[in-house]
C-alpha cells in the first residue's frame, strides 16, 4: 500500500543510501578525484562492495497481530496501514553513516512493524491513544533524513511493537499572512512543495538544508535543523511564530505572536524535541521577501585563519551573507579535485598558468582557503553589501576568484550527498562531525578536531582524509562542519566508525564546542547530550517527557537513551 | 543590616513607589495636565492620598526561630540576612499597581521573614538545601521592579516560612570576549553598572527596559524582559547566549555557543522560568558595538493605522529602528499635554500657528499620531536607514516634526514611572496593560482592547483615559502597550482594578495576543498564562518543576498559581 507515500511528495529514497534511486555521482568522470583517493586512502578503489539485493533481505515479521492491525485500520482505514517489507524498510532508519552501513549489509534488526500513514491530527491523537494503551512505541518520520539516527524504529524493553508514524499525509500549506509574513503550513511538506506554494507569492522561508529535497517542515523543527543560508535567514528555531504537538492524552499549542514574555518558550521545548514529547502537526514560520538580486562569488585566503577572520568581521560589521563558507585547505584542494577536468587545453593552460600565480602570491597549496561568499535580496543593499564585504576580504589578504566557484557550489549544493554512497561502493567510510563555537574558541577547536580525527582514523590502521569548513556565522561565532574520509575496515566497519566518532565527539565537548549545531542528537549523541547538558538539564527533560508522555512511547532512546532496546541485535554502538 | 545592599549599586527604592526616594513627577509644573485630568477623570486633583508613614506600619514578627536564624548565619555570616522592619518591607512585593495600593496602606500581609544577600553560588546552594530541608519558600529578588507580582514573598500551604534572596552582591562582569561579542556577568548586576563596564571597551548590550537603573540581568532573563530598544537589540531572550541556574540540588549550565541543534534548548527553558525552577546566577549575552552615530527623531501620521502600516513597512524592508513607538490619538495629546509648557509667547504663537497648519492639512487632533522613530549604528548606515525611513514616512503621510520630541522622550525614558506616584498621590489609579501580535490582528487587537478599557473603567462607575502606542516592532508583528487612568474608587481600590484588568486580560486572549509581551507572569497573569499555553504545557511545566524542585520551594505562586498562599489575608484578586 505504498500509496500512503503518495499523498506528500511522490519521492521515496533508496533504501540504501541517499536519494533519488536513479541518480548516481560518476567518479569515472573524475579522475584526478580517483587519483588523489587513491593516493591517500592508500586504496586502489576497483574492489565493489554493493549493497545488498532487497531479495536477499529477511525482515522479522510484524508483531502486531491481527486484532491490532484491526484497531489500526479503523483508525486510519486500509491505505493508512503498511506492513509490507519495502516500506517497512524504508522505515527502519535514516541516512546515517550507521545506518547506511547496516541497511547495505542488510542488517535490519528493527524495522517498525508498521508504517501508518495519518491524513490529519485526529488520526495522530488516536493512534497515540492506541499505542498506550497496547503498549506500542511511536516514532514520527518526516522525510526520513536523520543522520543521528533520529529516526530509527526502537522500541524500549516495555514496547510490545514500534510503529513508524509517516507524515506524508499532512503535507498542506494552510495559510499564508502577508500583511505579517507568516505560513502555517502541516508539518509533513517537504521543502519543495513548500518553497513552490511560497515563490508564487513572493516569499521564502530561506531554509535549505542539504536535505531540502526529502526533509520536512516537521523533521527540521524537531532537529532544529539549519540551511546552507542560515547566516541570514536563520535557523529553524528563529523562524518559528507557533505550532502544534500532538502528544499522548491531549495537544500543545502555541500562539501565533512575535515574542512573548509568557515564558517559558513552548515553541522552543518543542523546537529540537525530537519526537520523544509528541509529534509536531502545523508550525507558523516567519517569511522572507524571495530575493530579487543574488551575488555570489569566491575567494581564496593564505590561511583559514584570515578566512574566518574575514567572516567575523561580516558578521559583526552588521553583513550578513546568505552564503558563507570556509573551506579549510583540505578541503579546498578536495573541491578542486572535485571539480570536472576542462578537455579545452587553453583552459588548462591557463588554469595552470593561474595557480602558478597565485602560489607566488602566497597563496600556497596546503596552505590555502576558499570562501565561498553570496549576498542576497534587494538589488540596493545586496550590491552595497557585496561591495563592503570585498573590502573586508582584501582586508584579509583575499584573492577574488570570480563568480564561478561560488555558482558551482550553489548549484551543486543538494548533489554532495550521493558521493557517499559511490564511495561506499569502493569501500570508503565517509561521514561528517559538526558542532558550533564562539569566533575566539574557533580556530583551537578546528585544530584540536583535525588532529584527533587524523590521529584516531590511523589508530583503525588506515589513512584519513580529513576536511573542515566553517559556515552559519553568527556575530558571536560560527558552526564548524568537518567531513572524513577512510578505507573501510571490513567486517569492522562500525567499529572502525565508532572509534573516529567517540574520539571526535569527546574531543568537541573537552573544547567547549556543542554536541551539533545542526544534525541533532538522535542515538548517535545521546551521551554526548547528556554530557553537554548535565544531569540536572537530562532530570529536567525527563519530567517534562512523562508528564507529556506518561507511558513512555515517544521516540525511545532518541535524546533520553532507554537501557535496553527490542532489537534483535543489540546495536553496535560499545 | 542594610549593608547587604551595599554591594551591588547603593539605590534602594521607595517602599511605597517607584524609584528614588528624593524624585518626584511635579504635577504643579505642568498646568495643562492638570487641566486635562480634573476635566477627563471628573476629579478636583485636590484631595491628597499619601502613602502611610514607615512607623504605623505593623509587620508581622519573622517565623524563622533563633536555631533557623543561626543556621542560615553560618551559611551566610552575620551580614548576609535581615530581618529588619525596612529590608522586610522593600522585599515584600514588587512594583505592581496592586503592589504600590497596598503598600501605600500599609497593607503588608506577606513580608518574608528574612532578607538573604548570598555573596555567591555556593552559599545559593547552601541556602537552597537548607530551604528544602525546613520547607521555607525561596523568592529569588532582583532589582524588585516587577509589575505583575514576580517577587511578592508568598509561601504555599505547605511552607513554614519564606524567605527572599536578594542577589545584589552578585554584581560582577566576569569575562568580556570581545573578539565573540559577548559578555559574561552575575545575575545581580544592574543596568548601570553592565552598561558602564561595557562602554568603555566600545560595547553595549542594548537592553533599556523603563526600570534599567534598578532591575538586574537575572531578572531580565528570568522574565523575558524587553528593552525600550529592542526592535533593533532584541528581547533578552535574543541575547542569551549562555546561563547557570542553581536549583535544589543541583546546578544547570549551559554552554558559551552561538548555536545548537542539541534540543530542547536550556537557555530558552530558563529564561521567563521567573524563579520557579530554580535561581539564575551568571548569564553570558551578545554585545554590540557602542552606536557612534544616533538619529531621532518625530512624526505625526493621520491616524494610527498609518503610523503602523509605516512601522511595519521599516521592518519588513529591512530597516531596524532602534527606537519606535508609535502612540495612539489619546497619548499623542496626552504626549502634548505632558510637555512644560513655555514661557515665551513667541514660541506659544509659532506652536500654535503649526498646530493649525497641521490641523487644515489633515492631522486633526483625536486622530493624529506621534512617532518617534531613532536609528543608531555606524554613521554609513545609520544615516542611509534614517534617510530611507523618512521616504516610508512620508508614503504614508507622516510629517516631520523635528528632532526635539524625539529627543525629549530619549531624555526623559526612564522618568515616566514617576508619574504613578504623584497621580496616586491624588487619588489617580494608573496602570498599563501590554501584548503582541502580528500585524495583521495589531488594528483589530488595539481596537478591541481600546473599547474594551474605556468600557470596563466606566463600568467601576468612573470616566477613563485610555492610551496606547506600539512599539517593540518585529518583521512579523508588534508590541502594543495600554496606560489606562482612572479616578480611583476610594474603599475599592483593588476590586476596581481587578475589573478593569480582568476584561482587558481576557480580551487580549480572545482576541489572539499574548498576554505578556515583557511584563512575565508573575502572579497577575498566571490565570491567562494557564489559558494562553494550555493544559498540556501547564502539566509539562508542572513536570519540569517538580524534577528540578522536588520540594516545592522555588517562588511559590508564580506561573504556576498555588491553591492557598500563606498570607495573613487572602489575596484579594477574586
Amino acid at each position: 500500500m505504498a500509496s500512503g507515500r503518495l499523498d506528500g511528495l511522490p519521492l521515496a529514497m533508496k533504501w540504501w543510501g541517499w536519494g533519488d534511486r536513479a541518480k548516481r555521482f560518476q567518479i569515472e568522470g573524475h579522475p584526478d578525484l580517483a587519483e588523489f583517493l587513491k593516493t591517500r586512502l592508500e586504496t586502489t578503489l576497483e574492489q565493489e562492495f554493493p549493497p545488498v539485493s532487497l531479495e536477499s533481505i529477511l525482515l522479522a515479521p510484524s508483531r502486531l497481530d491481527r486484532a491490532q492491525v484491526d484497531g489500526l485500520e479503523r483508525i486510519l482505514g486500509e491505505s493508512g496501514i503498511s506492513r509490507d517489507k519495502l516500506s517497512r524498510l524504508e522505515h527502519a532508519m535514516g541516512k546515517s553513516y550507521r545506518d547506511v552501513v547496516r541497511s547495505r549489509k542488510g542488517e535490519v534488526s528493527c524495522p517498525p512493524d508498521a508504517v501508518l500513514y495519518p491524513s490529519g491530527e485526529e488520526e495522530i491523537g488516536k493512534i497515540l491513544e492506541w499505542a498506550s494503551e497496547h503498549e506500542v512505541a511511536v516514532v514520527p518520520f518526516g522525510g526520513g533524513t536523520s543522520v543521528v539516527g533520529g529516526v530509527e524504529a526502537l522500541g524500549a524493553e516495555h514496547h510490545r511493537a514500534v510503529i513508524s508514524l509517516d507524515l506524508c499525509r499532512l503535507s498542506r500549506i494552510l495559510h499564508v499572512d502577508e500583511r505579517s509574513r507568516t505560513v502555517r503550513a502541516q508539518a509533513g511538506i517537504r521543502g519543495p512543495s513548500l518553497e513552490e506554494g511560497l515563490s508564487g507569492r513572493g516569499f521564502t522561508l530561506g531554509h535549505f538544508p542539504q536535505s531540502f529535497e526529502y526533509s520536512t517542515l516537521g523533521g527540521w523543527v524537531a532537529t532544529r535543523s539549519a540551511g546552507q543560508q542560515s547566516t541570514l535567514y536563520g535557523k529553524i528555531e528563529h523562524m518559528v511564530q507557533s505550532l502544534r504537538m500532538i502528544h499522548p492524552g491531549g495537544t500543545l499549542e502555541t500562539l501565533t505572536v512575535p515574542a512573548r514574555a509568557a515564558g517559558p518558550d513552548w515553541n522552543q521545548i518543542v523546537t529540537g524535541s525530537e519526537g520523544i514529547l509528541g509529534v509536531i502537526t502545523e508550525v507558523t514560520l516567519k517569511l522572507w521577501p524571495a530575493p530579487v538580486r543574488r551575488r555570489i562569488g569566491a575567494f581564496f585566503f593564505r590561511d583559514f585563519r584570515e578566512g574566518a577572520e574575514a567572516s567575523r568581521k561580516f558578521l559583526q560589521n552588521g553583513l550578513v551573507p546568505a552564503t558563507l563558507r570556509v573551506s579549510d585547505p583540505e578541503e579546498t584542494q578536495f573541491g578542486m579535485i572535485l571539480r570536472p577536468r576542462s578537455e579545452d587545453w587553453k583552459k588548462q593552460a591557463f588554469e595552470h598558468t593561474g595557480v602558478w600565480a597565485l602560489e607566488k602570491m602566497g597563496y600556497r597549496q596546503g596552505k590555502r582557503c576558499l570562501m565561498i561568499l553570496g549576498f542576497e535580496g534587494d538589488p540596493e543593499s545586496t550590491d552595497s553589501d557585496w561591495k563592503h564585504a570585498r573590502r573586508i576580504c582584501s582586508d584579509h589578504g583575499g584573492f577574488y576568484l570570480g563568480r564561478k566557484p561560488g555558482m558551482m557550489w550553489y548549484r551543486d549544493r543538494f548533489e554532495h550527498p550521493y558521493l557517499r554512497d559511490t564511495l561506499m561502493d569502493k569501500g570508503v567510510l565517509i561521514d561528517t562531525v559538526e558542532t558550533s563555537t564562539t569566533w575566539e574558541n574557533l580556530v583551537p577547536l578546528y585544530e584540536a578536531l583535525q588532529k584527533i580525527l587524523v590521529e584516531s582514523i590511523r589508530q583503525t590502521g588506515v589513512q584519513g582524509i580529513v576536511m573542515a569548513h566553517l559556515s552559519h556565522c553568527y556575530p558571536s561565532g560560527s558552526s564548524l562542519y568537518f567531513i572524513f574520509l577512510a578505507k573501510q575496515v571490513q567486517g569492522e566497519e562500525m567499529e572502525q566508525w565508532w572509534a573516529i566518532k567517540k574520539a571526535a565527539s569527546e574531543c568537541i565537548l573537552a573544547h567547549h564546542g556543542t554536541i551539533s549545531h545542526h544534525h541533532g542528537i538522535g542515538i548517535d549523541h545521546a551521551r554526548w547530550a547528556e554530557k553537554e547538558h548535565g544531569p540536572s538539564a537530562m532530570k529536567g527533560l525527563k519530567g517534562l517527557k512523562n508528564s507529556l508522555d506518561p507511558k513512555g512511547i515517544m521516540n525511545p532512546g532518541k535524546i533520553l537513551p532507554v537501557p535496553v532496546c527490542i532489537q534483535r541485535e543489540e546495536p553496535r554502538i560499545p
